[in-house]
């Protein structure tokens, strides 16, 4: 089973974090991106790596690439040909994921604005790897204390409550079920956070648990999957261990808690998706890109999370 | 300067958490609330503490009580009684402060059910300190890791919405910034959370940022007041040391992180009232009532930090 590994924003920590982490990744893997930028990054950050367009793919120090247009930005400046060269590695890994070449996609962070500049006009990785797919899938988040599925991710919140009167909720609760078995929970809690403060208090915050939320729990009709529940403490109470996935609302309701320790372990896994795909649960920190402090552990946590998902889809198969 | 500490839901772990608490609480204060059930959980929980309708107010051993409507409900269970004789105390307590008999008032927890038994139709302490007090008021949640101000409370996500395109940001920064101020912060660093996903993204996702949250900070005019910042990092950030308050666009976006950790020393603060007021950051716990098993911790920290309020207060005035 091989994994593609993209390097992301190539101005950013992406290089780093890749070159660092990857004599730590168990297993074959191949990485997407600008050959260059890879070799002068291992030159730097992993001396004893070496980068190469053949090769081995299960060794420790060899990392075998495939390469991406050229990268005629510098380190640590948001430009279009940054953003060419992280979409291109992306593509590319899609492209080998959807013909069967790799079984999964690990992907370092983009930059947005990066992307915009080479008109390139995907909010993420996860909407463009729905479109590619050509089936609907959920953003799950997930780190050592919780885990996290999004009903709506990326729109205003007014857009969020009317994605959650259009049904969000119970297209999410099938995604919601099998992300937590792939996670390896094998006889899942999971909780439905409420929208509305209070979870709506019986109707007088609000009318979408009663209309929406509460439904679409009935409906989907596993005793597993319960609520909602008030959303300023089902995170605490599934950190607790309550609960082993949190159906979070919006973006931000499930995201605050994630990350609210830190996103050194964080992992971003798209559920719905025929490839196995997950992704460090930081940005491209363009800020400190070319130093030499970038911290790998979430990229080499959402390469082991993604071999973990693997192993147990085909365990199942 | 004396406070007054009231009982909370009669039913509840509120008389429970108040004889515990009360010989660790430091300077003069009074209980209001139902005197058979305090002498009753003083009798199990605390026996050498002496509880009484008069008798010194700034003594360990000794609990001085302003007595409510007598309760004839059961611990543990939603009443209309246990209602009445909370709702009581926290009018007679309230009372005394504007008669300036208190300078400030510490609420254990409230049943908002049994609030609605008796005909009481507040949401919580909050709305009915700022009717008899007559002013605006916010509420601030604090702990050892973050402090946290909400710029909308109890009321749906779309009335939110509604309320922040009001000017609800511009009405809270005032409030932001004397409560920082009297947590202690002498030159606070206060960070204002986008309402949307990603802060809006430049309007991509709403744009309740671009025309209500950004002109409000300009207006408010003080470099120490910044934003708005991402929603899913801004409490991530706070919690590392880069801000001291954060301003929080609706209930569960500020509850959430607060929250999550645990609430055995949380504290809410209504900010805004002439007379200091604050509670612990959790419920009535009606269902460990009773078995001597609840934690005292928040409900001393509550005190403490009215306490420490009123002295800041009083010295800069």
């Amino acid at each position: 089973m091989r994994l593609a590994v993209t390097m992301g924003d190539t101005a950013g920590i992406g290089p780093e974090i890749l070159v660092k982490a990857w004599r730590q990744m168990q297993g074959s893997r191949v990485a997407y991106g600008d050959l260059d930028t890879l070799t002068a990054a291992a030159d730097r950050w992993a001396p004893d790596l070496t980068v190469s367009l053949d090769g081995p793919e299960n060794q420790a120090n060899w990392m075998r690439v495939e390469r991406t247009r050229p990268f005629s930005g510098s380190l640590g400046q948001v430009s279009a040909s940054a953003g060419v060269s992280s979409f291109d590695s992306l593509a590319l890994a899609v492209d080998h994921a959807l013909a069967g070449q790799v079984q999964g996609v690990v992907t370092a962070p983009i930059n947005k604005a990066a992307w915009a500049q080479a008109g390139i006009e995907y909010p993420g990785h996860t909407e463009y790897l729905a479109e590619r797919a050509e089936c609907p899938v959920a953003m799950v988040l997930a780190n050592d204390d919780l885990a996290v599925i999004l009903a709506t991710v990326h729109c205003s919140m007014l857009e969020a409550v009317e994605q959650i009167r259009a049904g969000a909720v119970a297209q999410v609760l099938p995604h919601a079920w099998q992300a937590a078995l792939e996670l390896g929970f094998e006889s899942p809690r999971i909780a439905v956070a409420g929208l509305n403060p209070h979870a709506g208090e019986g109707g007088l915050f609000g009318q979408e648990e009663i209309e929406h939320i509460i439904p679409a729990i009935q409906s989907f009709g596993r005793a597993e999957v319960s609520g909602p529940y008030l959303g300023d403490t089902i995170f605490m109470r599934a950190r607790a261990g309550e609960f082993d996935l949190v159906v979070a609302m919006t973006h931000d309701q499930g995201l605050i808690p994630v990350k609210y320790l830190g996103v050194e372990n964080g992992v971003n896994f798209t559920a719905g998706l025929p490839v196995v795909r997950t992704s460090p649960d930081h940005g491209t920190a363009v800020e400190i890109a070319g130093q030499g402090v970038a911290d790998e552990r979430a990229m080499l946590y959402a390469y082991q999370q993604a071999r973990q998902i693997l192993n147990r889809r085909s365990a199942s198969a």
